[in-house]
């Protein structure tokens, strides 16, 4: 932490991920990617996966690199009207700082194939972490309106994704 | 992103909470805590917080300030050998990221009252996400090891949950 009060991030690895391009139709969410990529953790930080095989999830927190606005109010998916980013997913947030959950199909060295990969490559890693349903599964959650819209987009043809996935470019 | 990598974020608020020592016997993760305490976001950043009452649960990113230790390994709660340190859900971590579940009480202004709280007085904010079952439920999760030690965590006496404080004041 520095005097003026911002906080300095190292990057410990990187995504490797066949989405590179906006045109990639991006998943909107890894819980809804089948896409595979790999976690490429950097030589120095190797030792911190050991016994990581254990776990068939885990949560990635990464620095969402190629989207540079940083906005307070945007217009979600599916809505009409804006709200404040923190009751968002967009990644047009202060700090830019995104979570993945991902299944962790095998690790080889320092590098960790995954699956349901919602990252563009070169995406720069912050932390990993177990995903542990104690922990991360929370009951009882009651969501007025983003519950609803999720399921909507289970139900869409592929016409209506990709007017989904114009505005994510876009946003 | 800095030429050199590193990634320097902003503190956009702060966690106020009764727990203020090492002493205050922390809860080990939100999910067994009852704490309530508040998330005070900067004046300039409350404009994000439009139409966050519409969720119960919140999921805050903070800063693990009060820990200065990096370590790679790490002996974890309940165990006896050592392990990578992105197999634990340890502070002593690279980049003192840390993520906790809250259950959003209200909001007043800027001041949203939460409960859960597992993070010291004081703590940086640096994101604020809506908990979304779809997104952050994942189903299928297999923990060879850390399920069991949780559940283990809940059977426990005072005295027992006490030697596990120390452990964690220890780290």
């Amino acid at each position: 932490m520095q005097e003026d009060g911002s906080i300095v991030l190292a990057q410990i690895g990187v995504v490797r991920s066949p989405l590179s391009e906006k045109s990639d139709n991006v998943p909107f969410q890894s819980f809804n990617s089948e896409v595979e990529g790999t976690i490429e953790v950097d030589e120095e930080y190797e030792q911190g996966l050991d016994g990581i095989e254990g776990f068939s999830h885990l949560s990635i927190i990464y620095y969402l690199h190629r989207n540079r606005k940083s906005k307070l109010r945007t217009v979600p998916l599916l809505e009409k009207e804006e709200r404040g980013i923190f009751g968002t997913r967009s990644p047009s947030r202060p700090n830019h700082l995104g979570v993945s959950t991902v299944r962790l199909l095998s690790r080889k060295g320092r590098v960790l194939r995954v699956k349901g990969v919602d990252m563009f490559d070169g995406t720069p890693v912050l932390d990993i972490k177990p995903y542990v349903p104690k922990v991360d599964l929370v009951q009882g959650v009651e969501n007025k309106w983003l519950v609803d819209k999720l399921d909507k987009i289970d139900g869409m043809d592929k016409k209506q994704r990709e007017s989904i996935q114009k505005h994510l470019r876009e946003e």
